[in-house]
């Protein structure tokens, strides 16, 4: 605040000194008011709330004490700055013991000293404002925090139900297969999903999905899916018993990349979908970004899927090679979200791929073998949610 | 912080002056360095890094101001208070300018006078530290709080979307009967919602429900709702073709109000749900604390149904009486959600529905119609969203 603003009320019996400061201050920018004794200084402090009093002490019917007590009795904010004799010292250390910001001692010297005590007066006020200010302030945005907090928790947990609840059954068999999948929930509400593209006599369709991100509006983006995944499956009539299961493959994922793009829902996602013919025990598969690759285990052995494609929601028209693999009786196929990787001991990408293979080939494959070799029942709190797919030809 | 823990820098080359303020500092309780000369005063201050200095003016060599100079230069928040001979204030007003926070006269005639300055001194660094700290604070707080406000838009707008794909089709027709709904969004993502609860040949179904609460949550809730009512259907063989329609519809609410219980979604809703026998051409619903009541119109004459019967996720064990009603050719049933009665001028809550009612009696019913009587064409920004289906049995 510019000093031309600031009143200061000017409290003196000796009116050469009240001269003398008044015509220096008002100089200095200052807004004067000025009295001769205590009683006229303190009805215009009342009338006129000063920003600072500068006061006498010794001084006629009320001394400057009583001046400084009912200034601070009113408004303790106020600076009162007491002017003493210089033989009178006892009087400032009363003065301060009371609550006096700072004194002056007359003969007043040099008024540069007088202005430099009224400006600390002043910028101690000023700083014990802000600060208050500021402390009411961090309240309010630290309570506002805390709503936030709470509403995201809230969203957070009413959007891991419902996801629960949009899975498919588990197990779900259909011939000679049994499809399992276990979602192993993160602190935070994440993009993890897997659900059956659709069920048709010849076909057995299933995938699993990672929404980039967290929160609600990833979780929004995977009831997105699960529905966009349907209508486009009813409205293309795709898969049905006498379709070409690569053309329709690419329809579907070219749609949903489509749809995405336009919702608008900002969100991207790498989804893993694959298809079994039951009729002639082949899987046809297609790679949207996903990572790591499905590991089909075969006789101990484990192998990653080969296969690649970009991730839905990011680039326009794009297609999605259809790759194809042989599933044999006692085969079992396993999809991970990239939340496994984040489990595995190394630090290095390629590294730990290469660890889960290894876990896995010591495993037979199915839901519970799987969990026992990755020790996923040891894991207290994922970093990230890890979803897991698994699907066995039993004979 | 008790005075114990601050140190003092005491530097004056006069030595009496120097024991008497260093012997009165320490009763005070201050850890105290002293220097007899600037040079070593600087020394000190460099290795011990006191929060006060306290140095004469007149040195021989290094004098105060040179001190003083320094010490800003170095560490601009630290106070300098400079003693000087009452003889010579223009040293103490250069002083003040080169930024000394207070100064003494000497001889020091009381020394409570010293402790004040050196108080004074310390609580402005602190202040401005403290200030400093809540700036820096607040500054995090509301740049957390952008943070959360981006986050939730971008949830408010996934969940609008989202909410929006899992409209049914509209208009939907079946037989005589055809079905519009429309939602006019609010600012803020709510629980309105609007589906088919199922068809059969005989039956057709609806529902209209309005989740207690804003955000994503409520918008979880609705998409929950969706799968549960769908599921129970199934579940229960709700509403086949030789159900009786009176038990199925409260075995649908009272699975619904148990699971919504169950699922401790921490949501309640209301909800009006409807059927229309095909063949018999009657309504039967169920008021799950819904309001307004629906609006039947027949020939001009516009008539709230009537009916009662408790929210939905409040109360376990509740049953839900079912209510019937004529059909005829050409009426049309209207059902809102409450953000309706918002934007119907009257206060209060009785004259809103005679307002709505009042309305509705002009119009020939039909979604086209009743947003013309209702103007909410013109509707900018509702203040709730507000959801309407229309049933109308054109012959």
């Amino acid at each position: 605040m510019p000093a031309g603003s600031r009143k200061l009320l000017i409290i003196d019996d000796d009116s050469i000194v009240r001269h003398n400061v008044v015509a220096y201050l008002e100089d200095s920018g200052f807004d004067i008011l000025e009295a001769d004794e205590g009683a006229q200084g303190l009805d215009l402090f009342h009338s006129q709330h000063p920003d600072v009093v500068l006061t006498d002490l010794r001084m006629p019917t009320k001394d400057g004490l009583q001046v400084l007590e009912e200034v601070h009795q009113c408004s303790p904010d106020t600076p009162v700055i007491v002017m003493s004799g210089v033989g009178v010292i006892g009087d400032v250390v009363r003065a301060l013991r009371l609550g006096a910001s700072d004194f002056l001692i007359k003969p007043l010297v040099d008024m540069e000293v007088l202005v430099h005590a009224v400006n600390k007066s002043l910028e101690r006020r000023d700083l014990l404002a802000q600060n208050q200010r500021y402390r009411e302030e961090l309240e309010s945005a630290n309570s506002e925090l805390k709503d936030h907090l709470r509403t995201l928790e809230r969203d957070q947990e009413a959007g891991r139900r419902v996801q629960q609840q949009l899975l498919p059954p588990s197990p779900f068999r259909r011939g000679a297969y049994c499809l399992e999948h276990k979602v192993i929930p993160s602190l935070f509400l994440s993009g993890d999903f897997i659900d059956l593209a659709f069920r048709s006599e010849r076909f057995l369709s299933f995938y699993l999905t990672d929404v980039a991100g967290h929160g609600a509006s990833s979780a929004f983006a995977t009831i997105w899916l699960k529905h966009a995944a349907a209508e486009i499956v009813r409205d293309w009539s795709l898969f049905a018993e006498d379709s070409r299961v690569e053309e329709d493959f690419n329809r579907w994922l070219f749609e949903i990349n489509r749809q995405l793009l336009e919702t608008r829902l900002g969100s991207h996602m790498t989804c893993f979908v694959g298809v079994v013919d039951l009729e002639l025990n082949r899987l046809h598969y297609a790679v949207a970004g996903h990572l790591p690759l499905p590991v089909m285990i075969h006789e101990r052995k484990a192998q990653f899927l080969e296969g690649k494609g970009r991730p839905l929601g990011l680039f326009p028209n794009q297609e999605w090679p259809q790759f194809e693999a042989d599933f044999p009786p006692g085969a079992s196929l396993l999809i991970f979200s990239d939340g496994i990787l984040e489990v595995m001991p190394p630090t290095d990408l390629l590294e730990k791929e290469e660890f889960l293979l290894k876990l896995l080939s010591n495993s037979q494959g199915g839901m519970k073998n799987v969990y026992d070799a990755l020790q996923l029942d040891a894991i207290q709190e994922a970093p990230d949610d890890i979803a897991i797919l698994s699907i066995v030809r039993e004979t």
